[in-house]
């Protein structure tokens, strides 16, 4: 499937984000893809001459019928944009096929316009991630870097970004694969085994398997560790601001939001019982839950809203439960402490109104480290609060250039399956089974591994990461 | 001005339009374009050395600086983005100076980081409009062009591209230089009879003179009355449907709004008394306003409403006047005619209702022509009206390959005001009054025409005209 085209029809979208700008990109792709260009293109020369990867100067044309003098119709090409054209000959492409880049102006109209040329000479509207998915097919480019394309076009953040393009880069890839070659090598060898069965030799040192295989179970491992962070670069993380009523939780939400970069990101508008800012950290993306005042009452409606307050701190990456640090520390404050305690993230408390006098928390209540003195109201103690998120969120920053992290729920699966599969094979091994068993085990933790890369993945899997793309890439 | 660089810095911007997609480009123009890009640029070879026009696959990296591991920092680049970048070397480029554009993936955060990896390069962030204001200056393209560049980008309907792309392509130009040309011509036969003066020889014939100046003024005549065309082209037109409470007006924007192309547009969000909608007409874009119903009533609040509605009447290009034809015209109806009537638009009469048995319309209400049967409930006569819509706002159709339409209200008064001097030189021809007064009228004309091409702009109409462009072109 993958050395030959996935379909054989040509594509065309708008790859440029919608709205009005300088320019706008409607790209072709497929074998006609030249061939529907010039139906449309009027240049010095036609584009099968173009040299590929140059700029051609041209118009893009539409045939229109108008009233002659004589009352007759007559076929006359109207022009529809000026653009330049550039082809890219397979496979030397970014999908594998030819391409045609048409860049014309960025005008709503004007482009949709140009893209219908395009259609009407030949061409499909393309699907959401459709020339990604055929780099991938067309075998341009791995899973793991078609999947960083999406995630790099997504990144709303430093942290995301990294993760993105070292993914893009093919450093996931390169480790996916050295894993790849350990298994293979050591079928490699269960293989020659196999051959001198019937002689009754132990050709090869089961120990040298044995370790191979377990130093393979090491670094999955230690990639599946990175998961955590991985996923937090890329999703950032979700923050939520807990207490009883009157602590000063809004006014810490919007000390926070002054103090840092405030990112406006355009969320559907769902009506929302809490309220939502958020900022990026150094990198990090954090979105900051502002909650309802927890205490027992006996009105319903606010029941209803603590009850909310509860469900929005389970979704939490890391709590901060806001007290009065000027008051004493009541039962309505450790129940919400409890709370905190109970959700197994990680729990910042803030001790706030430090422009008052301050009274001394109980030992018992939280951690000395975990606990910031703050004038929500004055801002101070805000930058220390926000290095603490980002310190709990991100313990050792954000990826450096050459780090490999593993920032998708689907990778991890496919990793926890693959190790699954080769502490079977050990099993086997140590049960002294015939290598027949150890080459099947290994050939599901391969299968595993494949998943990740894009050798073994299911028209499921494949449908679910392409259509998160945008139409146009 | 115009032979040299307006600016001597370099500018950046994203000129794709914000937001998620597959591709975003980051344009760089000016002297040191290709410098600054080549800092930030790693690809096969720098692009200095790169062929113009042809794209270069590489990265935009930025210096970053990591802890090694004995704890000193070191400075390393991280790579940003994977771009294809394409050099344009002066004079041949849109600006006319250098150009450099990076081609990045589409995503908003990875693209304002390659702006800003190019920004902290040595580029400055361009102003809206200063691509184009700098291909203006540097003698690329005439205003006219240059202004049908930002009309391109903003049209919104077939009509309005049209005559954008006709400007664009010089059309208007050719015409306007024509007249120039003429008027030119003229200023030179009066200069050789100004070095006959001594000897009272009349060596031009004066009538000739005059006929070419009729002639040009027969022209601008012309060109002028392209206008109310060229803009209903451009902007679209208005139209408003005005009639007395229940006679069916919402029933009638609905309707239209279901039968033609209805347009999704993003107006600022201000708040109206009066519901609108946008159609598509065959190309034309029809911006309906439903207004509230017209009747005298003590009541303060539905006088206000009545209020509105005039007003909103006396903004429109079209006004329907919506009746109730299975009931006898009131006098409440006979009130709403004659404001429509005093509008000075064409108003045509929607007996709405017909699938009720109707009244007979007394003679002396409206135009047979301009009075239409129309079942908004049924949609039976709607077609009808789209089509009498669109033949009362654009008369001839569309824009045809070749016309030349004057679609700017600027333009207009140039016009007006170099007409007005060419008459004012054919009066001082008739007074035989001395060369020297004629040819000042004729240089006020071609002042007024040099308006329009941009050779005698005040800076006053350039920051005008370049601040309607979006950022990145």
């Amino acid at each position: 499937m993958k050395s030959s085209p996935y379909n054989d029809d040509t594509i065309a979208a708008i790859s440029t984000p919608p709205g009005e700008g300088g320019v706008a990109i409607i790209r072709i792709s497929g074998p006609e893809a030249v061939t529907v260009a010039d139906r449309i293109f009027r240049g010095r020369s036609p584009l099968s001459a173009a040299i590929p990867g140059k700029m051609c100067l041209g118009h893009v044309v539409e045939n229109c019928e108008t009233a002659s003098a004589n009352a007759k119709t007559r076929k006359v090409e109207i022009v529809i944009d000026e653009v330049f054209a550039t082809i890219f000959i397979a496979p030397r492409s970014y999908t594998g096929e030819d391409v045609v880049e048409l860049s014309g102006h960025g005008g709503v109209y004007v482009s949709r316009r140009v893209l219908e040329s395009v259609l009407s000479a030949g061409a499909r509207l393309a699907c959401p991630g459709e020339f990604t998915q055929r780099a991938f097919l067309n075998g341009r480019m791995d899973l793991t870097r078609a999947q960083a394309v999406a995630d790099l076009i997504h990144a709303r953040s430093e942290s995301a970004r990294r993760v993105a393009m070292g993914q893009l880069g093919g450093r996931l890839s390169d480790v996916i694969n050295g894993f790849r070659q350990s298994l293979i090598d050591v079928c490699g060898r269960l293989e020659i085994e196999l051959d001198f069965i019937e002689e009754d030799i132990e050709v090869i040192d089961k120990n040298d398997l044995k370790d191979e295989l377990v130093n393979v179970v090491d670094q999955i491992d230690k990639l599946m560790d990175t998961y955590e962070r991985g996923r937090v670069c890329r999703e950032g993380v979700k923050l939520v601001i807990l207490g009883k009523p009157n602590v000063g939780k809004s006014s810490l939400l919007n000390a926070l939001l002054a103090s840092e970069r405030a990112i406006v990101t355009d969320t559907p508008g769902t009506t929302r019982d809490t309220i939502e800012g958020h900022v990026d950290l150094e990198g990090l993306l954090v979105t900051i839950t502002d909650t309802a005042g927890i205490r027992k009452s006996p009105d319903p409606i606010e029941q209803e809203g603590v009850r909310r307050s509860e469900a929005a701190a389970r979704q939490a990456g890391i709590v901060v439960v806001v007290v009065d640090g000027s008051r004493e520390i009541s039962s309505e404050d450790r129940d919400v402490i409890e709370l905190a305690r109970s959700l197994a993230v990680p729990m910042l408390m803030v001790l706030n109104k430090s422009d008052l006098p301050q009274h001394r928390l109980p030992d018992n209540v939280a951690d000395a480290e975990m606990t910031l003195l703050v004038s929500a109201l004055e801002g101070t103690g805000i930058e220390a609060l926000a290095q603490s998120i980002k310190d709990h969120a991100l313990g050792d920053g954000l990826p450096g250039v050459d780090d490999v992290v593993v920032a998708h729920l689907q990778h991890l699966q496919s990793l926890k399956r693959t190790k699954g599969a080769i502490e079977q094979a050990l099993a086997s091994i140590s049960q002294t089974m015939s290598q027949e068993f150890i080459a099947l085990d290994l050939r599901v933790a391969l299968d595993a591994l494949g998943e990740i890369t894009g050798e073994t993945t299911t028209d499921d899997i494949l449908h679910h990461i392409f259509d998160s793309f945008c139409i146009g890439k």
